[in-house]
């Protein structure tokens, strides 16, 4: 008979994947949620969840949860789960050092028996790899024999409150048919509807597979908002329009940043480029949405022209910063790297979001924002992202002499009369 | 008042396209059905439509309809609907020679006052274009003055009950403010939900990105396809858990025929071309689904090489010809394609198709093709289209020695655990 509580379950890396993970596993059984940043975790001790994704009273209410930055205190579960980032490096290549570390940290924990889950994004095959090379080489454990892998790709989608954790279909998967079960059984206390993939291998594709086809999606968008503006066709027109039909998919152009959709694909395209096919679709819909943020400033730049106005002695300000609307997070986010095209163009640029941390772009950019909107006269406005409180009305509000300003809007914020472009 | 009596509707080219058109307003009002091709013609007198989209009582209900291959019989008409194929020439560029030759008709029996409505698919700018070119220099009549345009993208989906003219939404735009609401006066008398474009380029784009999107994303699956083979994962079980997933769209890989997807990205790459942007992402997606015949082929090739058998005194059964199920249509089918490679690696290959007129593809491709299931033993069968007899049962009636036999699934017909392969 399966009981939850006979596994008691370390959760490694606390981010907007493991915490919610953490949380929901702590309401039934032990467990402790280890993260490597004290920091991260000291708040999360006062039940303080930064990234906003869960309240106070959730974190209390996980009555079985333990926070902890020593990884020593894992030796007491027997089920981890891997939740860390995996980005990828200068090369655009697949950085797994986290990932890497996380395993070396279970490897050092682990006993006989034990379960070992991923939810990192990775390319396919990577869970049995790495733990293979970790695991196996720092312990006596056998993989299959001694110790056994799971596979469960997180769908944590930040900022959106409908589709959480305990509501959406969660892939599982497991090295062996009673592993799966168990896997199966565990994730099946915390979420209602689960999909049994036959193996590991199927999952992690999965996984990579939607994040791709979301990625060449939006560069198909991007790519045909580019031509159409080279004939002075507006994109949002012909959206609309098409949209109508029953079986178009509804994606709209713009920026590509965050921790997935920007990066996913790479891992892909550098394990099929290992095996020596080059995924040109893949890589065209990377190259395009990587180039977009050059593709907006052009744009501001020929309205400029057109108004016969010299971006170098105007001022411009960028509403939004982080890689998505309602969401804090900023890191890879696509606003900055429009940002440093800006700078170097005009006299003057600043950002101003009111949802984002500012000592986060502080640290990580090293770039001073607003969090309340600047009592400031700019040319220029750019709506970077659509945070909720960026409607006309407050637009109107903020804006002085709102009618005559150049609004350039990326993200649909407000209709096409009151703009003087948009993607 | 808008009367729909008042327009006498006169429909040039009576395919997929301008025969439910023509036989929908015959039911309300004067038309005049144009094709050049007089056996066409002649059968539709008799009321039969040998595509089978329309039954002989629906041709008979539209009392106002009359049929003529004699296009002087259109100068009783003052609305004009043209519906040519608009293909592709070798070099993959848009051959307008049946559009320009439609619009000389026209401009042979044009009046003053008269509209002319395009629903054949072009890059943006062409119905404008080409009907100044055209009708400009063969009358006296001058655009938006003496003649007016319109564009109204067909959604046209063979062999779809479900989607049929009447009940989609249909985009319609003009060349001025009244004649944009003629136009959609006009079409709403037969067909309920009329979504009005702005301009005329908006509408003409919108259809070609419709078709664009659902080639790139096609192509995206077939690129996951040839990798996630080079890995050993079966592709459909990676959909089947993605598709789990709230924001999936539920595309599958295969071979991408027919008159409008395989052909109308190339419209948009020309234009966007001749603006000086090469369109890396839909060209990318091209180019996989231009060669996913070859891809078909090599992965049988594995097979047999597996098995230690020889492709080249083997035999092989195609299962479908059309370019799409349930369709009759066999010009640009990409299974003809993968016919052509297969007959120079096997040592017999036939095809059967219970749905096309072997006759069609006798004249179309100089190949005879088997309409009843051929009474003889084959090595390999590779279903390529999805006609819906093609199910489990019928394969194992048909197919001596079912479990033996090298079966490779290119649609989706039958359970992976039946096949030697799939795409």
């Amino acid at each position: 008979m399966f009981k939850i509580k006979d596994y008691k379950i370390g959760v490694i890396g606390l981010g907007y994947v493991g915490l919610p993970l953490a949380v929901e596993f702590g309401k039934l059984t032990k467990v402790i949620g280890y993260d490597k940043n004290s920091k991260r975790i000291s708040s999360l001790k006062r039940f303080k969840d930064k990234n906003k994704e869960l309240s106070k009273k959730e974190i209390i209410r996980s009555k079985y949860l333990k926070f902890t930055d020593n990884f020593e205190n894992l030796r007491e579960a027997n089920f981890y789960i891997i939740t860390v980032p995996t980005p990828i490096n200068n090369l655009k290549k697949p950085d797994l050092s986290l990932l890497n570390e996380a395993f070396r940290i279970v490897s050092e924990v682990i006993k006989k028996k034990d379960i070992v889950v991923l939810e990192s994004t990775v390319y396919p095959g990577a869970t049995e790899e790495i733990s293979k090379n970790i695991i196996e080489k720092n312990t006596n454990l056998i993989f299959n024999k001694d110790f056994f892998l799971g596979y469960s790709p997180e769908r944590i989608n930040p900022g959106d409150k409908k589709h959480q954790l305990k509501n959406i279909t969660k892939i599982v998967s497991g090295s062996n048919n009673r592993v799966k079960k168990i896997i199966k059984n565990v994730y099946g206390k915390i979420i209602k509807k689960i999909h049994v993939s036959k193996k590991i291998i199927e999952a992690e594709a999965a996984k990579i597979i939607e994040n791709t086809q979301r990625d060449i999606n939006i560069a198909l968008m991007n790519e045909f908002s580019i031509i159409l503006n080279k004939m002075n066709i507006n994109t949002r027109e012909v959206l609309k329009a098409a949209n109508t039909k029953w079986n178009f998919n509804n994606y709209v152009p713009g920026l590509v940043g965050g921790h997935c959709i920007s990066v996913d694909p790479y891992y892909l395209a550098h394990k099929s480029q290992q095996l020596g096919y080059k995924p040109n679709v893949i890589l065209s819909g990377k190259k395009i949405n990587d180039q977009m943020h050059v593709n907006i400033y052009k744009r501001i730049k020929e309205i400029f022209k057109k108004k016969k106005m010299n971006t170098r002695i105007s001022s411009l300000l960028v509403l939004g910063v982080t890689f998505k609307e309602n969401c804090s997070d900023v890191r890879n986010s696509k606003v900055i790297d429009l940002y440093k095209v800006l700078i170097k163009n005009f006299k003057e640029v600043k950002i101003y979001d009111p949802v984002v941390d500012i000592l986060d772009v502080k640290n990580e950019y090293g770039i001073n924002i607003y969090n309340k909107f600047p009592n400031k006269n700019f040319d220029c406005y750019l709506f970077a992202v659509k945070h909720k409180e960026f409607n006309l009305k407050f637009l109107k509000k903020k804006i002085t002499n709102f009618e005559k300003k150049i609004l350039f809007d990326v993200k649909d914020l407000i209709e096409t009369k009151y703009l003087s472009g948009n993607l």
